[in-house]
């Protein structure tokens, strides 16, 4: 059996592997446009920013020792450029030009994603940068390290732009990042990603949001003029660009492959509509669970993921890649943001009913020295409980919490689930009542009507809002006119609360309001917990 | 309804908490014999150690503090002497001698465990401790105090003992820890504790196991002589004892309640055989649902879980606590050692059967600086794959793979599931194929008999025993009688390989052996991958 393999970094360097090890006598060609397979994409920010020092180490195979090791037949700065699909082969075109066709019995798509270039004035001027090959970082690196870079400008605030922001801020370079959407991290609900933002601004990096390059053009003494939707002007030495990547569907649609709404289309096995043709990686869609619609997740381990199905059944080995949640982390400073399943805006977006809960709790026992703040906003059915998406922030245990309800969400289960996490607890770990199990219990509480929850953004002008704080936190800032009596009173002075309205009760983050609204539910009183209290409050506007 | 609780630390101050906010009008007194309730009793060796500076981090909440909040009639120093179960009351001791008897409609017993002291002369010296209370704590911080003990030995090497051998250690004292069996962390199998006895070692703890303290004497000048089964003496200037706790089950088994092998007998709703008799916490025993029968599992999560399952109960509530899984943790220098589900050592005192996997992979990107190796080990069913239990031992990430294999332990997934995890990557956080995901991605290429492992005690005399890991590793240490053969040189030297053999293979971690085994089994050889490779190798016998 003769197997081609378009695109020799994550997929199609593991699909190949892989194969390999399940089929010793297949013939298997790899085939890469750039000059290095297999090498690590999510470290390329590092290495701009000296994080990681050495190039050797982005560069996790060599072709020869890729080809050595898995007798694999790898032609980099190759491109195939057409499949032809009646003969069962590829036209490739060679660096130096030459053309030629190879025939195969099973194709591998892995061609990878591209960034997005907006059409605008200037994008081809030097200092203009993208972050996705080695040669981009190269060049990046290169405009560092030679010194006269001291002002950037990232454009777009997803993942790569954040990381982007932190390495070069890292480098010492004045940084500007500009995101057309009114947030930094889109992939978040606003509320979340504020905190994200608060951590760029105190680590000396302007975020623009709602706001947008139209043009670039050349400045003073070989600056760069990056104009604005505003209209304002910022002056700088260096652009990239990393407002997100598109699926590289070219090669698939021209030969007449199904292309869905977000990539190459392919089945739980990872074949195009041509059974003998494959698509795995940052190209394709793949099947979102919860939403039961497709979606384009370009990330490291569904590519991984993927590239064992496809060589498993190539193999004939039975295996079904069951789609993606989307589970997500990024490093901004000191803090880590995470996300898996689906965020409010998303399931406003599809019309599903859903409620959600927030918490800050302390990522280990407080009383152990450096338990920092979490941030969790965590979303499930109303009727099930059963968990959509959860977004975390914070400085340490970020990415564990984040783990742990990506398989809640993974495996269907409910928050009532969640709740019994029998996890691992000594007090530089966590705490006995881990801010998972902290988070489900809040919501069963809710579920079970025993302590409802109301946002903050369910206030009504003129509702009547308690806040349980000390009188000390109270005058050290509240809500305003919100009314104070410390949850300590509240069996004293409960006279002082008026009957027949609704009561929004609030603490710092949640406890004592709960305790709280225990107490005046069972007075006759319809009191609700502000979600995640002042601190959630804190986090709402701008 | 009047609730009377025995016990104000972690199971009964959350359940009198729990109960106020679901009942308003209940009486609830909460009896505790010490001066302290819900204070930090994970906390204290590190209070001892120093990391916890102040002793009031220690106590959460005082009784007033409690009592306000709650409107918990909280009686410190008095002890709960008997439960007249016909008269529905209790007898109650106050410090100062004066008894008295307290009405109940129901009664949770909460009292805890007490530290098992052996029956040893000697063991009421001065300078003898234990670690279960702030007094005790106090006693040992003023021991360290006064500048006079230099010399410590820490008796049982469990998660207390070797917490407290570590912030003896951390404070300057040179530490002896004392361990009966054969193994330090006898909660784990031999071969992953060993990396923590080392640990203990290389930050100057003298580990001796299997060894015994049969006798304590006084010694010159104020010391203490510890005599060992060997007969061998150490001179010291304090002892700590912590080789395990026993349920305190004297009240309830006093009071006729139902005791099983390990606490008092209690079912889902925490009820013993009196159904207005509750316990929870450390006194009670739990169904262990992988082993179906009753265990000790003196933790402090399903103590607050109990807590909340039994508060519930009494409030009208359905709510069950399905057993615990005993995942659990421990912080030693700069290691950290987690254990879910069960061991190697347990299954096969229940005579289960079960396969096992070694891995050794980077807790984060290898080519982020800081990676550092976790050692994995994975038990499963043979058949369906489901996951038995995990440990897992290294600097970082510990707890967060820990928690990801409970949490497929607790909803009975197999090592099928656990591939399948979709958890967040960035190289600061993980790598895209997470430990836990390659973890079972070699149980599956076992299960499915791609890639058959044996461990290191199946290689029989003379077996034919294949390193295929470099030239340089090779020489700078393997295994007795090995042959090398680097993986990528295996295609060409493979008429060196005796045929009609079994084929034992490995290399450092398993991969390399991995892709070396595909080969040699497709080429008609009986290979087998030797789980863990060299490193698993190096932590087999002493």
């Amino acid at each position: 059996m003769k197997v081609l393999i378009v695109g020799g970094v994550a997929g199609g360097a593991a699909a190949a592997a892989r194969l390999r090890r399940l089929d010793e006598t297949a013939e298997i060609v790899l085939f890469e446009r750039g000059e290095y397979i297999s090498y690590a994409n999510c470290g390329l920010p590092y290495y701009a920013g000296g994080v990681i020092a050495e190039r050797e180490q982005l560069l996790l195979q060599t072709p020869q020792g890729f080809s050595r090791r898995f007798r694999v037949d790898v032609r980099t700065r190759c491109e195939v450029t057409a499949i032809e699909r009646e003969f069962r082969r590829v036209r490739v075109r060679e660096a130096g030009g030459r053309e030629y066709a190879e025939s195969y019995d099973r194709l591998i798509l892995s061609p990878g994603a591209e960034p997005i270039i907006p059409d605008i004035p200037g994008i081809d001027l030097p200092g203009v940068h993208r972050v996705r090959t080695v040669p981009d970082i190269d060049a990046i690196k290169e405009a560092l390290d030679n010194g006269r870079a001291r002002h950037a400008v990232v454009i777009g605030a997803g993942f790569i732009g954040l990381e982007m922001a932190e390495n070069l801020r890292e480098r010492g370079m004045e940084v500007v990042i500009v995101e057309k959407q009114a947030q930094v991290l889109p992939h978040l609900d606003p509320e979340m990603a504020i905190l994200i933002e608060r951590e760029l601004i105190a680590h000396g990096v302007r975020a623009e949001v709602s706001e947008e390059v139209v043009g670039l053009a050349r400045g003073a003494g070989g600056s760069l003029r990056v104009s604005l939707r505003c209209g304002r002007m910022i002056e700088t030495d260096m652009v990239v660009f990393s407002i997100g990547v598109r699926p590289e569907i070219r090669l698939a649609e021209t030969a007449g492959l199904a292309i869905g709404r977000s990539g190459i289309r392919v089945n739980a096995r990872m074949q195009t509509n041509d059974p003998d043709i494959y698509a795995v990686g940052d190209a394709v869609e793949i099947l979102h669970p919860l939403l039961a619609e497709y979606a384009h997740l370009p990330l490291a381990w569904p590519a991984a993921r993927q590239a064992l199905a496809a060589a498993n059944t190539i193999a004939g080995i039975g295996d079904e890649y069951r789609g993606g949640i989307g589970t997500a982390i990024v490093k901004v400073f000191t803090l880590a943001a995470a996300m898996t399943g689906v965020t409010e805006k998303v399931l406003c977006r599809h019309n599903r009913r859903f409620r959600k809960v927030y918490t800050h709790p302390a990522h280990r026992a407080g009383y152990y020295p450096g338990a920092t703040p979490l941030s969790i906003k965590l979303l499930f059915a109303p009727d099930s409980g059963q968990v959509f998406g959860a977004q975390v922030v914070g400085n340490e245990g970020v990415d564990k919490r984040a783990d742990l309800f990506a398989v809640a969400i993974k495996h269907a289960m409910t928050v009532f689930d969640l709740m019994e996490f029998d996890l691992c607890y000594a007090p530089p770990f966590g705490a006995a009542k881990d801010p998972v199990n902290m988070t489900a219990m809040v919501a069963v509480n809710h579920l079970r009507g025993l302590s409802p929850l109301a946002h903050w953004e369910d206030v009504p002008e003129g509702g009547y809002v308690l806040d349980v704080r000390t009188v000390r936190e109270f005058a050290s800032g509240t809500v305003s006119g919100a009314v104070n009596i410390p949850v300590d009173d509240l069996r004293q002075r409960v006279m002082e609360i008026p009957s027949g309205k609704r009561l929004y009760v609030f603490c710092q983050f949640g406890a004592r309001a709960h305790t709280a609204v225990r107490f005046l539910r069972q007075k006759g009183f319809d009191a609700v917990n502000l979600s995640g209290g002042y601190e959630t409050f804190l986090c709402q506007g701008r």
